[in-house]
C-alpha cells in the first residue's frame, strides 16, 4: 500500500519492538502489531510472552483475560494457554484438540525494549536484532533513557520516510531541531539488504535551540546521521564538535543519539516508540525529562504530518500521486530495500 | 452471518421484545428492529403503534416526527398516517396516491412489554408469542420487576450463543453468579422446532453471592434451566432447595427466574431487554433495585464479552473461525434451529 | 448520487460561495469543495487566493501550511508556490520540475463572499456569479448582513430540495415562518437553463412570527419568492405589502431578501452560507443579531432535516426510494436543470 508500491504492507518475518519493558506486566496486555491482536503479559519469572489474542473457541480476546500462574485464562470460559501457546484445558472439557493451541510470539527482551517477532516462529533469527552495544542503548558511554511510545492514526511507511528524510529537519523542526543548510548539507548514504544510512554534515553552525540549554548558544560543526535496520529501528547519532578555527577544533563537543521504532498496528496505524542516549549528563533525571520534552515537541511535528498525510490519502477520492525529487533518493532506496524483504517473503 | 451461516441474519416473520411499555408514550420515538427504522407511539386510548420510521416522501423520520389524535404527522411536509398506515393526506395534497402507505406492524402489548412482528402482518400469529403467566411475569406466584434496556453494539446471536451456554457463569461470572460445578454438571437438553432448553443441576454447592444478601451463606442443591423460545426470549428458572442431608432437604427455598430477550436492532448491534421474577419478597422495592443491580452486574460481563467478540470480528483482516467443543452442543442445536426458522422464511 | 440520478454528484465549472470574506485571512485553511482539499488565503494585498490544498511532493495539506509574503510554503519541506500554483522551489532544491506545480482555483470576492470556480480555470466565467445589486446585496435599498455557515452532515442536494419546496414552511417552520396556506397558495413558476423561481401569493394572512418584533402581529399580503441561481445561490425575496380592504392596499411595508449557497464540502457533507437583506432598520445591529437568532432557529430546523434524511439513506439496508407529488414539480424540474448541466460538463 502507499507510500509502498501495491501489495506490500509489512515485513513479518523480521523484528520489531513491542513494548516497553514496563507496559508488560503480570496482567495482559492486548496490543495490535502488524493487523493481528497480541495478548502481552510476563511469566512468574518475569519472562515475557507474546500470545494469539483472540481465544480459539469463541474469539474473546485474550489479552483482556487474565493469568493462572505462568498461563493465560481466557475470562470468558476458561480455557487456558501455555506460554507456548498450547491449550492445557477449561473447566468444562475433557481432552483438549490440538485445534485449541495459539500461536505463541517469539519475543525478546533487551534493555528496554520488548522485541517481537510476528512472522513463523521457527524463523525466528536473534541475530537480526540490531546489537543494542553497539547502538549506544546498554553502552556505558551513554546514557539511554526510558523513552515515549505513541499511538498513530497513520501507516506506518509514512514515518519511515519522514525519518529518511533528513532534509524536512530544516522546514518541519525549523528554530528547534533543524538548522539552515541540512536540506543543502551533502549527503553521505550507505546502504546493505537490509540496512539504509544517511549522513549530513554541517559546519559552523549554530547549536540547535532544543540543545543550547545544556551547552549555551555556540558554534558548532554537527554530523546527524539516520541509519535504518530494516525494518524495525532507526540509529541516529547526531554528533557536535568544536568548528575549524575555534582552538580545540574537531574535539567532541557532545553527542546524542535518536531512537525510533516504527511498528505497524493496522493497516492505517502504528506504534511508535522513541527515545535517545546521551554522551553527557548521566543520571540527571532533571535532563532527562527536559530533553524529552523537547523531543517531543519535534515528534508532535512528525507525528501531525504523518497523520495529516493519512487523512488526505484516506479522504481523498481519486488515488494520489506524489512527485519525488532526486532529493528524495535515501527514502526511495528505503522503500525499494523493505519491498525487496517483502517480495521475499511471499515467494 | 457470523455466528449464523452464511446468509442467514434474522428470522422475520416471529415475535420480538420492541420496547417496554413505559417506553411508548404519545410521543413517536424512532428504534431500530431487524434493520429496519420503526416509529412507535401510542394512540389516544393507549394501544401501541409501530410504523415504518421513514416517510414515503422524501425520507424525513416518522419517528422524529409528531402526532395528531391517533395519527403521525411527518413533521416536513404534513402527510399524516393512520395506525394503520396508511396515509391520509397532507395540507398541500390533494388526493393520496396509495404508495403513500406505510407498513404497519404489528403489535402486542402484554405484561411491560411490547411485542413486534417485524415481518409480514398478515402472517402475525399471536399463539407464538410466549404464554406470560407460563413464564412466570403475569403469575401471581411471582414478583416480575420491570426491567433494563441495553443498547449492545455487537450482532445479536453472540448473545444468544452466551445465553445458550450456561458453562460461561462458572468463569465469566466467577464469584457473583457462577459456582465451581456448573460446568461440569450434567446437562439436560430438550429442543422442539422453535425451542431449545437446557439445564443444569448442581448438588450440595454454597447459594451463589448474588443471593446471600437475602438467604445468608448457606448450602444448597441448584437447578438452572435456561429455555430459549426462538428467537426472541430467553427464560431462565434458577430453583434453590435444601440440599440433601439437611432436615426437609429437596424444599424450594426460592426461585428466581430471569428473562433475556434480544432483538436485532442493525446487522451488528442489538437490543437487550432483560429482568427477572422471584418467589420471595414480593412487592419489596429495595429487593428489586439491590436485584437489579446485581443483575446488572452479571449483564455487564457479558456485554463485555459480546462486544469484544464483535470488535475482534470487525477488526480482524482475515475471516476468523471458531472451535467449538462437545460441550458447545446446545448452542450449536440452537442455532441450527434459528437457521431452518429464517430459511424456511425465503424458501 | 441520490437524489440527483446516478452518476451526478456536482457541476464543477460552475461558481459556488467559498467563505465569507472575514474567514479569509493571511493564515492558509483548508476548506473541502466539490470533494477535494483547498488551501485558501490571502495575498499581502488582501486578494484572495485558493491553490489545490494537498503538496504534490509528499500530500502534506496546504491549507495547514504558512506563507512567505504571497505565496503558500508547505510546512513540511519548505516547497513554495505563488498564488497562480507555479512552485518556485524549495530550500534543497536546484531546478523545479513544473509537475510541481499545482491547481490555482479561480476566486472571486464580491461584498462579503468569496466565490470559487471549482472545475477548469481557463472556462472560469465571471458573468456567471449573480449580479449582486441586482440581488440586493450591494443595493442601497437594502440593509445586508454577514450571515453564517453551517457545516452540515448530509449531501447538497437535499438542501437545494429543500429550497425549492416552498410547501416546507408550512410544516417543518410553522409558527415561526410558515403560514396556513402557503402549501395551498397558487405557485408561479420560472426557469431557464440555470435558474429556476418558484413564487407563492398568500392574501390577508398574519404576519409572520419572526417578523412581529419588528412590525407587530398584523394582517398582510405575502409574496414569498425563491430564486436559484443553479448551482450555487439562492435569493429569496419575501414581500409584505397591506392587504386588500385596508386604507393603503397594495403598498409595500418590509421586504426581507434571504440567501442561501449550498456549496458541497465532499459527497455527504456540504457548507451552508445563509444571510439576508431588508429594507428596514438599516445599520440597526441589534436587529440583525434579533433576525439571524430567528434566521438561525428556522435553519436549525432545516439541518436537522436533511441530516436525518442523510443517516436514513446512508443506513438503509436496501435502496430507498421517494414519492414525488404533483407539488414537487419545481424540486424536480431544479433536479433535472442541474443534471443537464452536469451532464454537459462530462461529455
Amino acid at each position: 500500500m502507499f507510500p509502498l508500491s501495491e501489495g506490500h504492507f509489512a515485513a513479518r518475518n523480521r523484528w520489531y519492538i513491542a513494548a516497553w519493558s514496563d507496559e508488560i506486566t503480570r496482567t495482559p496486555i492486548e496490543r495490535w502489531i502488524l493487523d493481528e491482536p497480541v495478548a502481552l503479559y510476563r511469566q512468574e519469572n518475569g519472562v515475557p510472552v507474546g500470545l494469539d489474542g483472540r481465544c480459539p473457541h469463541h474469539l474473546y480476546p485474550l489479552g483482556k483475560s487474565g493469568t493462572k500462574n505462568d498461563n493465560i485464562v481466557c475470562d470468558y470460559h476458561g480455557l487456558e494457554f501455555q506460554p507456548d501457546g498450547t491449550c492445557i484445558g477449561a473447566p468444562f472439557l475433557e481432552g483438549v484438540p490440538g485445534a485449541c493451541n495459539v500461536k505463541s510470539y517469539q519475543l525478546r527482551e533487551k534493555w528496554n525494549w520488548i522485541w517481537i517477532w510476528p512472522g513463523d516462529p521457527e524463523l525466528a533469527d536473534e541475530s537480526l536484532i540490531p546489537d543494542h552495544f553497539e547502538i549506544g542503548v546498554t553502552n556505558p558511554a551513554y546514557h539511554a533513557v526510558r523513552g515515549l511510545r505513541l499511538d498513530i492514526a497513520a501507516r506506518y511507511q509514512l514515518l519511515n520516510d519522514n525519518l529518511l528524510d533528513l532534509q524536512h529537519l530544516e522546514v518541519l523542526h525549523a528554530g528547534i531541531l533543524g538548522n539552515d543548510g541540512i536540506g543543502q548539507a551533502d549527503e553521505e548514504r550507505g546502504s546493505g539488504e537490509d540496512w539504509i544510512l544517511s549522513a549530513r554534515k554541517m559546519r559552523d553552525i549554530e547549536l540547535p535551540k532544543a540543545f543550547q540549554p545544556f551547552f549555551g548558544q555556540r558554534r558548532v560543526d554537527r554530523t546527524l546521521t539516520m541509519n535504518w535496520h530494516i525494518p524495525g529501528l532507526h540509529v541516529g547519532p547526531d554528533i557536535f564538535t568544536v568548528p575549524e578555527g575555534e582552538p580545540d577544533a574537531g574535539r567532541e563537543i557532545m553527542q546524542v543519539i535518536a531512537y525510533h521504532a516504527l511498528t505497524p498496528a493496522r493497516r492505517n496505524s502504528c506504534h511508535y516508540f522513541v527515545t535517545f542516549a546521551r554522551s553527557f549528563a548521566h543520571g540527571d533525571e532533571a535532563v532527562d525529562q527536559a530533553m524529552l520534552k523537547s523531543f517531543r515537541g519535534v515528534l508532535d511535528q512528525d507525528v501531525f504530518a504523518a497523520e495529516e498525510i493519512e487523512k488526505q490519502l484516506q479522504n481523498a477520492s481519486t488515488p494520489q500521486k506524489e512527485i519525488l525529487f532526486k532529493s528524495d533518493a535515501t527514502l526511495v532506496i528505503g522503500r525499494r530495500l523493505l519491498e525487496q524483504i517483502i517480495a521475499a517473503e511471499t515467494t
